[in-house]
């Protein structure tokens, strides 16, 4: 269960209301890499998690407790971007000023103006943040993975961190709030722990190359097919060795030549690799004995009970 | 912020897997009127409560801490019935029978059965929750409603626990599971306990009728247009006093002469009511400087600071 | 079968052409709140209540009809308040000046100025209504309640007219045309009707509370959890009595201590109630049998025909 | 504004409940292609050809009045299919045994197996239609196509009516009910209709081809580019006279050289027509000429009013 | 297979960059009639084209693959006029002045003037394309019709075609720079192209009126049903001679009055038209023959392959 | 541009049809981790990399290419598991039997069944394939993770890998078509293919951590806030050194007291970590530097060109 701090885990704060920015600031509440999909997506990887890996939950858990307090810490200071706006909602009986209280220069022109940029922050959500991105696209569940395997699920993390990451950088490029800039400093540098405590825990889980259970077949994990014309471009990601599974990089300068020679692919041949159909299909029976172990052994099949509970002095 | 307790608010258990009903119960947790919804909506609304209505926030946000604890114990309802799946989904190399855990009778086309049934169980999220609904659309910003004015947003919580209640109360009929019946009737009854928290608090603001600000046009709003043929059917609904502004309804019985008659209501006089444009423009006055003064009175205008910290023994 | 009348049911005008304001309108016409989404819901309600309510049925057609007459009084307000553009989109060959009939300030930039604001209706639609909201979302069947239970679905529209209130409300502080003004405040008022309509068609529906048949569980429908620190902020959301069952609220100061105690609640006494699982049960079976009977004794369990018909005259 | 009559305007009847059936013509009732979809598509259309077009206004009205009676047949044919489950729904307290009049076969079983087919009707919308299409996804204003130009908008709606016929004629093929049967081929053939109808419609606004107003390019609008592999597939297509302008096919055997020997194709000339640069220009400044005088001859520039009225003995 | 040729088909320019008309060009890039929707559209409908109607496939990829191509000059020119933007996003560390070099005029201000426009560009994207509207909405399979019988595809591509060349037209009057008119110019014409290549390959598959094989009822086929007031419009959508089936149209005058008595149409007789059931009856099964043959007699019932390989000398 | 090999680039083959599992395989077609997403990521992101980074340009387009090529292969594979049904589908004037086909013991029975496990195969889509999810959710923009900065690109690349690739280890367990597994198995080893061409790229951009160009804040990057109850889980996430800044992991027993002790953590000072806010800054400056020098030394300010053509003999 949770439990509700008021006091937020960050001091955010506003030297005075710029609705503009809120705008912007939606993003990372109510957008694809803003808070509430970190903290749902780490809360849904939990759930798997729980018996078989408790301390992969643990910090899963942890994660997701902070994302949520940084939605709470994002809607703040969106609110507080807006002050003033809603109480001028509500003074509908008289002609709305409602921007004079923002640099003294705008009024209804304004106004309409600011409208147009965030309408619905006026006509609908009557100044308070809402989950929506700066464009107003509502929030959407396709924003989150949660895929059931730790080996691809912290992966996932890892780049979702990147990209929450990259955002604040851009976000704190339109503000000049000193205030405001302390709580996205805040905000992003967390994205950059939370990517390495993923990169840890990725670590312990071993093998994890390659994500899940199933080995690649040698015949193609090794091969670059040039799908484009040009003089070719070489570099790491096509000769030398491979860096998860240390083969050795097979060049097919001519991909339609080669399809049409191999009949369709089916009649190539590893190359530039020790692992052999056998060698691999041995060891997916190894990892596949390994993941199903961990689980099996730690789920129980009928009746199931999720907490257990004790006074509280007894903890 | 928020702190996270391992142990579940209510002790969800499960007498064995159930992979359909996990199906069903994804309606609770990634649905229209899931417990993700509930708590993102109140949530969301809290915010510009929060400096002009704190006991309001205060309420809103226990409430909405309730609703994301009742995600959890939906999730964990939903894992422990997919108990089995995840661990055979490991099993890769060899040939699987992950549903021989579920009575015995069920193998591969059983498995394949299921997987139609809502195979992202199966083939996308390896048997964890996540965000969807019963039909696997993914949950979506645009079930949540946050309008910042409590007059409408309390109404909109009182319907919104209403749909949550009578989904708990669909989904009964379609378990037999006695420790999932005990957990799905304490989360039905809380939707119950909900609704009647937020009928509470409504009353408390007044007026709250129309909600809003504005009052409404005498000449329009105890009119009944009887837009369908067949003979009158003649109810509380257009016959009587109205039940908010204590009007007596006027039911149009022919509105297309009506309107004709009216150069399109134009013309029509307020009947039935003691209300007129003039009264009614002074309560709007009257109203309007209520909610200004009571926002306006407690948010402030420049440089603002969300909360303010100190020791935890001053507490 | 729906007949159609060239006349608006309100004489809808514009002063001048205003694509801003349409923009913003457009709110109304495809948004959550909107007409089309309120003249949708009560229409899909109404399918189910036409056997066995038909008087709920009479009067969910009827408003449902009056809301599709509505859309088209804010589809014919958008278009007029868009007037020009359409034409000057066919003048093609010439350098476009399409603005200039706006106040004569503006050409080019202001065009696409404009065009930034809300470019669909000058890059896609062509200067006409859309089925998107102010913010070019485009209208969801999410945005539609309908439970196939009236004690539900009356709640829903209850809150569904407060919201598109309060919408016209705010959308009325953005516009100072006069003819706009009084359409808008028309169609406001009309949602002040409707909300009367369905809360007096409520009140015939006894017992209506909780909504739906079952009964609550006394163990948990008058407790109130304190999910956050500070100060207990008290009101009647949690002392006194409920608004709904009568029970006496049970305020429970610490829910961490309390669930543990209670080994998650299970080993929770009903307190402050008269209810008792027994009764309940009984309440129940009792609503439950009065809810069945309406509906089984009106709809026929095997062939069935939705209309009769009869020679005009004999009507 | 609209009326609502009652009577269906086809007599629908079913010869007993079939939920199965009844989830997949969903597909009608909020699918892509369903009913909804036309009358909204029709109505939004009807807006901007209201002043300039009166004709066409006319019969858009007319057509999209139809539509929503038809979406009335839809919803109706699958409440009478779901007829039952409403009740049984209801009857909370018992043991439900909601399949039993469905063929005395199904049990809970087999209300589970039919849950979990579309698991919506039973726990979300207690059995009556919804604005979804057959696989439960919510109906979507972007189904709707509106241009604000008669030639692109009455080819949409050929096209639609054509998609829409389709989908009747797959429908027919999943049930066996005779009057089920009845009803869709009613709809079918109203669809064949109305294809006519815009068709003829089409063929009044002359010149519309190319649709809208600027003419082609004629270096580009005669070619075809041959951007696959494997022997020249020649036909009507890519060789001879063009259907629409009557140019001569140009078939660009290699694409990749042409390019490059056009410098990207900006150095090609025109050929196998006799439309140069220069006519496209004229017919382009006539065609504009023609489009943006007929409407801004009858779209008036300031004041606008959408309708007049009259006292209904005048009509 | 694909291949990719890094020159674009068409040699797409800027004079400079202009990210307000980035924003509008991503209409055409993942918007609803956009150059993606054009290619996904063609390459699904080819899958079942493949094997009984090698000649459509051929053609349908031939377009699907330039379709493909547009995409890629579309994406080039939004990229070009977003040029400068994301270097200054890099420029984290300094004032960032990323305007400068737009006119010289546009600071921070105008940065975040723009930002509001389309902040995705800024805060999210980075500045570069993405499958996104002019509006931000995301692009959605839903905008792509695929129905599995080349009448309806077909027709469904020619509507296609005139939407996007109706934008094209559209875009083509909010921008002043030569090279991107030539740019969109040749789009559109391109667009015109390939709607007469589709409106000939229509005509080779014959019969295709009604599309689809089952034929319409002769009751309803010919009907036109007024269903709104005013003074009856008449053109040769509802006199004269249906243009598909040459039949005569039926003016239904007062449509409540002929469902009255015709019992709901049941009873309604074929008029002005020689169809009877009968021939209706026998028409369809012939069409019926036809179809099936043609996809049975190139489909395998077992196993299938593909493609066959040969080495390429022998091509 | 692109140009079309008819041959696909694996011999994809079926043994029959199989029109559960063509189901299934949706989910690599239209889904959020399939190839059509993948497809359209990397092409997205080819473009902003074009001008500064012609390597990682010549990278992304070879794999899109081969994404583009994969969604045919995926495409081809359910067209024929879909086999048989498409002409039984235009039977439409005998009793269909489209299921006879399909091991002989299904008939309309079956067929309804299949049809309801994924309909709009049958009603809509007349048996191809359709940019869809194996749940029928339509294609979604929202997949798609393009940021404008490559050491965010190639992560989100890298887990978008790891994901399709789990998802073809889940289908594989659900088919036992040899032919099917043959296919599935070379798409699912081309992602652990992929995963290490992107791996090897973004090695070769230095420095890439954090991702982006702004360092964190000593103060907030090492700390492990303890956010749940419950004795401590250690591990190399909240102890020893951070794998990416190589600071010493700070964690925090009690986030609650700590955040009031710290003024809402604006006191706290950096512990275990060398970098200070000055070192951090001056990285950020440095970064900077080189990244926008990258950028703004390969793209022009004024004037643009994408391609350069030379005659074919000259490449």
């Amino acid at each position: 269960m949770f439990y509700h701090v008021k006091e937020l885990q960050f001091n955010a704060r506003v030297s005075k209301p710029d609705p503009r920015f809120a705008s912007l600031l939606l993003e990372q509440f109510g957008g694809a890499n803003g808070e509430l999909k970190a903290a749902l997506q780490y809360f849904a990887q939990a759930f798997p998690a729980k018996q078989p890996y408790p301390d992969k939950y643990d910090m899963l858990m942890d994660i997701a407790t902070e994302e949520f307090s940084h939605l709470e810490i994002v809607g703040a200071t969106i609110q507080m971007l807006l002050n003033g706006i809603n109480g001028e909602l509500k003074d509908a009986a008289e002609k709305s000023e409602i921007m004079q209280l923002m640099d003294g220069t705008s009024k209804k022109e304004s106004l309409i103006h600011e409208a147009l940029s965030n309408p619905q922050f006026l006509v609908l959500h009557g100044a308070g943040p809402t989950y929506k991105d700066s464009q107003g696209n509502p929030f959407s569940g396709t924003y989150i993975n949660c895929n059931g395997d730790l080996t691809v699920d912290l992966r996932s993390n890892i780049a979702a961190e990147s990209r929450a990451k990259i955002v604040y950088e851009y976000l704190l490029q339109f503000t000049d709030d000193p205030y405001v800039k302390e709580t996205l400093t805040f905000l992003m540098t967390r994205e950059v722990a939370h990517f390495q405590m993923f990169e840890a825990a990725l670590a312990t889980l071993q093998p994890n190359f390659p994500p899940g259970v199933m080995q690649a077949d040698p015949r193609y994990s090794n091969t670059y097919f040039n799908m484009s014309n040009g003089e070719s471009v070489r570099g790491p990601w096509n000769e030398g060795k491979t860096p998860g599974l240390g083969e050795t990089w097979q060049y097919i300068e001519d991909p339609l030549a080669h399809v049409m020679e191999t009949d369709g692919l089916i009649n190539r041949k590893p190359e530039g690799t020790d692992i052999t159909a056998k060698t691999a299909e041995k060891k997916t029976k190894e990892v596949s004995k390994i993941r199903t172990n961990e689980i099996k052994s730690a789920v129980p099949k009928g009746k199931n009970q999720w907490s257990t509970y004790a006074p509280l002095t007894a903890k």
